[in-house]
């Protein structure tokens, strides 16, 4: 008995079953059939595995951005002097991470002391009494908690006293040309390392072409000198669509993009980046144009602490790191091929439907094609 | 005989074949076999295509943030006098970068300057004799380098010299309530474009219907202003499951997300962003609780190096942006039906199954389905 | 009519049509089939399922991360002074970010103030005459505009005169031992919270095993404490495969990777941080090695504007969040066995490929196999 059993799990191991089929000389299905194999097979060898690499895993990035500026400006503001700008004054932050700014044009406010002073009329309105002012609060564009009384901001205007730094900041007035125009000329050199954590690959932008010569002297360009790492600030500009002066005047934004998009199963100095550079403000939408931030010098003069107010228009560059490292590998490998498998039983389904309801003969296929098994009760 | 190839290759080209099916009439097997392929049929129509759109490519998501802060604060710490605070002054980095802070609450100590003082007791502990101060050594929470010499602390308490910024640090009483209570009040403006790079498309969280107006008065309200980029402080905390007082106190850590779930075959205006808001520290746990760093306004006095130290306690805020955008592509649909067809297949082996197995009319069945084919030896 | 369609309906419903096969009883080809099959079995049980856990949806990570860093270093330049530095001096910026900068070395230019000098001779090169030197331009690596002068440099170099902050910074030589070398002590505390948003799942750096008391006095060790957040930075820079002293020196970068890959389908608790450190720069290669930029400490004295300018040499440390979190899903499980079905397949076609074409009763089987349906015309 129990070799009975044996012997038949024996049968049953080396037992293979395969459909039996009716093979049909008809040319137009045959035809139809083919083809329909042929597309198949050129799409999923053709498509899926050569062009977009199917068989590879898809490793994400991890990524480090350094920057360091280069260039000098000078201005000549009334009220401040002759003044030499150089990177430690005009990037925010001074270490220069992958978000930073470069001040274009600013409108300074020297002198700042805690005080009482009159608040501008726009930011509070005007008032005709004291009891206009409420002691203690503050309006939403307002500098300063106002001190109760109303007091005059000119000959002809009053408004609110406010406790505050005084002077209080007036930015009605915007420098045109900016005043640190010279800052189209600035440099920017980009150091960015990548890894491919399940890969095992790093690389810098710093690729092998780059040498400590031609960093010295290169500037990128888009044809050019694709890899080199050295930026002009005014064609970075250029590069995303939008005009210097208008963006230095006013701030603005520039999304700067290092895509590596690598095939690792190549040698991996073809790994290389490509620079993109894109307005991350919408040009045709005219609402909360430009970049701006105030900021604060402090210091103490006989005793007194005082304040240079900044309001800072600038270019704020972000550097995105995208990027994908493709690296062959049997699981994706895998299921291509098993939808693609999958994909061939369209075909059958398609021919067999053209088979036994189309075709004029098609009650004599179904007849070759079916059995029937009857269940007699 | 090569025409004859070619004949057997033509025949080949236009031959179609199909497999041969019993067609088995029994309600059970049948009420089964259609069961499961109208389950197949649903799951990979209506969940797999319709519901997870498994017919899309997913992009992801590269953007940039920028934040305005708004809000004046009004403080009149003993020993500092009445002051003033604004963006400038309570915001870290002053830039407003993805990752901000906003000072609720601070300990001063000004008028530091470089000299010999005594350590505070809980740093060191304390000393009775000079040999128990290693000169030039300094402990962990220790102000700075011991001199070697052990000086009174108090009348009572001695302990070891050192050279420091003196007067030290004592930050045993934070004040409550929290100095920059204020900024309960404050409203942050949070500009965020946003780019699927492969699909082209570019967003900003400035969306259509967020006009000049709108954006001058609104403020974000989760039902009533979903859209409007302008936060209270106070609404993100409380909408972040925390209480403002609380964190402001101790400081805190506040999770912005701006979630871009983005169907790319539809309008683009339809892409819109989510605002959710969590609260990063564990409210549960009590260790390491809050947020808090030190800074310093260095300045020089009648020739003397000095500098206000500040220990800031704040709210920080992390603004993440996550999202994905899917297109219609040809890939990932060929994909899909490729598994289909292959699940469909699960339906035939589990009625074989029934039919060859379990049925009681098994043996006709399986008389009828195979076919002996024994190699004769 | 239509009852007998309803009919005809009624009985496609309840049919149930399953392929004819050929039972070869072939040893060698049964044994091919079974071996295959058996290999497919394993693949898709073994690998996919279980070892690249294939029937879960993969959740990105977002992630927050918060550091501060305890520690003192004593510095004796000669014009500068004693000086004690704390976090609140040697940590760019001062918030402590996910990319931050400690400061290890530097060079200081103290009493800077905007005045007329002469610029160093490797910047601009020597003159001879007025005539070198083109008022209102500057070198590339200038620090400030030229005046239109030829002056002295010393007794016997002559380089053009330049408006700048004068003296101008001279960064020939770094100090040797860099003058922060106590950093390599300094502790860094990360608190890092992170969240899988689809699976609604919150965890922190912090785990279920650090108790207030651990916390206080752990120190990570990548086997005796690997989940302690608070890190030696001398320790960090080791584990990245660099020498302290040699970064500390001309600066450098390392990278803090926290992995969390964790599956969700297991309690959170297991949900655990992996730190790995890594070198950004690239050891091998000599081209910009190091970190370094430049900031300035702005202060007024006896009316006049003044800074001390910093080149800073310091550790730029940037933590990265990598992780994903596996869970189950039936999307791709259902995904998963479609593949696998339709690779089974592949059994099927190898097999077709032996039975019918190599083996040599391969036309016995063929007769057996296939059924000839020829269109007569």
């Amino acid at each position: 008995m129990s070799q009975n059993l044996m012997k038949k799990i024996m049968l049953l191991f080396f037992e293979y079953d395969t459909p039996r089929m009716v093979l049909v000389r008809d040319k137009k299905v045959g035809f139809t059939f083919r083809l329909i194999q042929l597309c198949v097979l050129i799409y999923v060898v053709g498509w899926v595995f050569i062009y977009e690499r199917g068989y590879q895993t898809v490793d994400g990035i991890v990524s480090s951005v350094s920057v360091k500026l280069k260039g000098i400006a000078f201005t000549n503001v009334s009220g401040m002097g002759p003044q030499i700008w150089d990177a430690a004054g005009y990037v925010f932050p001074a270490q220069g991470d992958n978000s930073f700014v470069v001040m274009t044009n600013f409108i300074a406010t020297p002198d700042q002391k805690l005080n009482n002073c009159a608040e501008l009329p726009d930011a509070a309105g005007h008032c005709s009494s004291d009891s206009d002012c409420r002691q203690g609060e503050f309006t939403k564009r307002g500098q300063g908690v106002m001190t109760g009384k109303c007091i005059n901001f000119s000959n002809t205007i009053k408004t609110c006293e406010i406790f505050s730094w005084c002077p209080v900041e007036i930015d009605y007035i915007i420098p045109k040309p900016p005043l640190l125009r010279a800052a189209v000329n600035f440099t920017l050199f980009i150091k960015n390392s990548i890894a491919f954590p399940r890969s095992h690959v790093f690389r810098r932008n710093l690729v092998e072409t780059i040498t400590s010569n031609t960093l010295k002297s290169c500037i990128y360009h888009k044809t050019k000198a694709p890899l080199c790492p050295v930026f002009r600030l005014g064609y970075i500009v250029n590069e995303s669509g939008q005009q210097f002066d208008k963006i230095a005047y006013k701030g603005g934004t520039v999304g700067i993009r290092i895509n590596w998009d690598c095939d690792l199963d190549w040698p991996v100095r073809f790994c290389i980046p490509v620079y993109t550079f894109h307005a991350l403000d919408d040009a045709k939408s005219n609402i909360s144009q430009g970049f701006n931030f105030r900021f604060a010098k402090y210091y103490i003069e006989n005793g007194i602490r005082k304040r240079t107010l900044y309001k800072v228009f600038g270019i704020r560059f972000d550097i995105m790191i995208t990027g994908k490292g493709g690296q062959f590998d049997i699981i994706p490998t895998m299921t291509m091929i098993g939808s693609g498998v999958g994909i061939f039983g369209v075909a059958t389904v398609i021919c067999d439907l053209l088979l036994l309801h189309i075709l004029p003969k098609r009650k004599y296929y179904k007849k070759k094609k079916f059995k029937n098994a009857v269940k007699k009760e």
